[in-house]
């Protein structure tokens, strides 16, 4: 079955009007003023939409009130379940190479910021992420991938 | 056990004489002319050193002939066993962080990835990674990490 | 069940109208332009169908607008969930054998490749396959998988 | 630690021999009239050396009797315990790619060679395999990897 | 859920048939000339159906053609997708005995297939299989397992 | 490393005795009065000698009082610490063969045993095997394994 | 969902009975002249019922000849698919202090069984079990489990 | 390697001596009041001594001081790193079959246990158990296994 | 899917109810007189109902008969089947946050808890849980969790 | 062998010079102005010791300086490797039952935080623990293990 089916049951109707709407996660990031990456993770159901969020989104998707019900605003607006969208390690070949790069790079990443930083760790949860194209002189087309995360140094008890 | 003790046998000597000389990776990698990422990753045994690498390596590290012996250098500029410097998922936080990003935002990112580039991924081998840091107005510091790599699309075939 | 649950709801039509017209992967490849192992796997739900493609299928497989809805090309032309085929390790015979040349043989690829080609790997996105059949001079028949991938180079950085 | 820690005892001796030969696997396999991908996998413990392949690898890599004992010729010319070069699924992005091919591909394999051969599978023992370097109008390597197997159909009992 | 929903779709049919005729294996096994491992398999979906045993099946089965539709009997004498009927380690005792003997005894195997054939395996699918039963002097009954495979040499390559 | 290490410390010695005497299995087992399947098994480790075989054996392979220690006896006379010759599932070729026929045909075993026996299991302890070569009119060699064990119903209670 | 959901299909119907007619497994157990604890695992479709069970099952619980099909009844008293009410290890905090037990005692018990009985297994097929509650001079309750299996010696062969 | 490398230092001594000076677990389990499970486990660094149990233990097996150092006195009478003895699920035959027990019988346990009881468990740390043999009519040796831990209650919060 | 499928059919009931009532965790505890956490664990069927939990739960939540049937009243006020909510290592970043607590500082809880209450455990059952909220002088908010066990010792045996 | 050969090498000097002075972790807490969690933590080398802490632990501890070289020093107070104490799912009986919590209690920790701080986590970086000792008014000791952590909400983006 299709990854639709792992997801929260919004998920459907939401990717659905997209594409009947033929809008890009561009333009609704715009819309929403917030980042392509997390409203992509809004339709995964990886990320929580706030009460403004599900009303731009509605009136953008065009979707009536009897697709979008009570009980799905809630959810939209509600506390995420994340982690589930995928198995890891990941199956998909996209996402298998940013495991891969966690995987060769994790412990030079570790030392690089211990030593930028101290003993602590780049939060995933006050976190923000992009992706944007790059296109070198060949035109060849490059991703760039920012994480940027708050520092938290470990507390000293 | 120490970290140290799973990695290729000249990594103790290359963090040892770094510790000695109280040189930061941000010193080598501007020695070398690569990136701090790259530099810790070939301290773990996950990249290549080019022959002058090791030469400049060699010098700004004080290393002897004796410490860095003809197999040493022919291990450091060979071909890498690459993906084996710690287990997957991860248990040490900092770089469970970085998976947990992939965990959560993996399809996120393919979406977006798809929609700006279509069929392919992210190259994790025609690739760089930085690491910075960032202020903000509070004076907190946050870590930016820009991965780049190549699009490949998948070959029609 | 049978194979076809896990796979994307477009793959039963497909498999069905195949059988019911009779037709081979050999006859569909020609008649796309593709090769056999891209067909299958487009079958699968583990490659993607131009437009094109799925209007040449359409024809070929005799299938009305009622069988492929809109949502089915959609899904076809659209970007694939890979990956989700089967478990890993299989535990069909046939493609373990595949697991176990990997596993076997898997270093020594590696020890051949970067003697021939230096630091890199083989790519499996800008790739592609055959299959064909060999009949020895005793008459038995022989399978000979190509596998051909650009070698993508570790980026020095 | 390197993987030369986790091959059988001549393993070391092999590859060490080699680099102070500077011989390449192709000019190995020439001389002892084998695949290269054979003698990488003899090098790593996968395959069997025939007591001629001994005599012809220890002229050629100058071994004196005293670094290759009689055990280590027993060893040699012994039946491989196979499979353990590495971890599955494997961590080296060489290896990994290899991998998911399979995990990518196996289904459409098997529905390909199904069709061409019948029921049963293509065998990984009466098997050889061949890399080779191809370079396209761009000067752009390609790698081509050939895995020929007899066909075993299953017995009807 | 029991294990019919494990299985194929004309699995269900087939036991219910088989209770309903009272009928044993080693009926249905002489009346198709086949081994009665093979018959369970077939049952379980491990094993091909050849065009005749379909009839002969339906026949000794009573199974009218709305019960065996077409799609049953191309399923029948279709490819089997193999491996699936449980879980690996087995969690049924009857089956974790036989996995435990390959566990305890397999390198003791290997070492006596080896002394006696050289390098290679006994294939499990140019294969066949019996089970009989034997009743001691005391009256105890015992089961008599037999496994019969080709030897397949290594190639050597 | 090579299996030896994996195993008792005895394993060592009785392997090398055995290559210089260029004994077999066969010829032990014939001394012992045992199986070949249990004199390998024995050598592994996984199977208990009698203070007669150790005599036997002591005595066949030319073993002096110093490599065969009391500790050593005592080892190879005790309660052997089963199961742990190798991973499961097996990496070996060969040894894979034979957990694959459990994965195959496991249930079909079951169908079968239950059939003909009733509600229980075939005893993996009360357990006997055997491993003969046979050769078909072609001049092919085909390996024939028994496994024979006494059937246990389970108790009602 | 709950456990009932992973169980054979009479499960259900018999939980409901014994729940409606407010009958312990004591109760039934001494109906039948079995033990509580197989009568609990009949109840999961772990053991088997005789004819003479299900019928005296049948009248305690008041089931009709509706409720429990021809089907039921076969399912009933065939042969149970064992070992899958649970994962393992067992997520459940009663089951997992029994799994604990064999995790942290599971040499101690082998040594003194050894000891005592020399080289075999305790069954758990010719096995019975029981579970009583004895209350201490505190007033405390303790539950006794008795874990009851013939001595089966390693067969010498 | 046998499973005295997997256990404490202490342990090795331990068991060699017990085996020099031909007493069984019986008999320390009466010099030191205790039972045999206890005893063994005691060994196997999955139980606590104390203080006198070391003392009866140095005299019943002739322990000279330098065999027992104090640093060993203080991990026999430590707290013990328990769970560690084998892996789980176990791979040795006897301790497989107290495994299976808790795999086919948890629920049914848990249902009998939570009717006689109420919400709680079986404690597996305020807890003991014997191993006793018993003869049967026919002169079969059983084996009976007490398990008997406090019952606790869920607390109300 | 929501995580609300994978928990008992009451489940999705009471969570609709507390929504739709606007109720609190808080506000439901107060009323049952219980700790949200317990109440929260019995929303996911983590926790047993008393009869009177039940009788309030409906009234404040304004249940009415139909849509908490007799069925429904039994499993509230039955026995849970502990531990199925979610996988582990968690995948919720949340709950994760908890595990790696449980990860990094296990050893060092043994060490103080031993060192404090001698050789023994803190229960998981005769055991309560809190959730507090404390906000620091900086205005930023804490989460205070408390989790209060009895201390039970090793017997000893 | 003990869990000391996996910890930092400094952890056997701390943990033997910590016996022989007969300190308690409450001790040196006070000494070093830390917590016992933390301190504990420190010698399984799961916290960081500031360059303070090495001095007064040097002194507290007796330590000479050859015992502790500068290696070591630099040690423990560089970034520890965290995570790698013991296994998870943990097998130590006592550190079972704080992840026990996390399995049964997770979800309803996580409904608790959410509805009383929104969406987000508890750190367990910018983090504290306690455990303590409380005698309820039978004489029976309970353990209180408080976990204090940082509310973290998740970055809008």
């Amino acid at each position: 079955s299709s990854i639709i089916d792992r997801l929260p049951s919004f998920s459907a109707a939401l990717f659905e009007a997209k594409t009947h709407k033929r809008l890009t996660f561009e333009a609704i990031a715009k819309h929403l003023g917030r980042s392509e990456v997390a409203v992509a993770a809004l339709f995964y159901g990886q990320a929580r939409a706030s009460p403004e969020d599900v009303v731009k989104l509605t009136q953008l998707l065009g979707l009536s009130a009897e697709s979008l019900s009570g009980a799905t605003v809630a959810q939209l607006t509600g506390f995420p379940d994340r982690g589930r969208a995928g198995p890891m390690p990941p199956v998909e070949p996209l996402i298998y190479r940013l495991y891969e790069i966690v995987q060769n790079y994790g412990y030079a990443f570790k030392a690089v910021m211990n030593e930028k930083f101290g003993d602590g760790i780049m939060s995933a949860i006050c976190f923000s992420s992009e992706v944007e194209k790059e296109v070198d002189e060949t035109g060849a087309p490059w991703v760039v991938i920012t994480l940027k995360g708050k520092w938290l140094p470990f507390s000293r008890f």
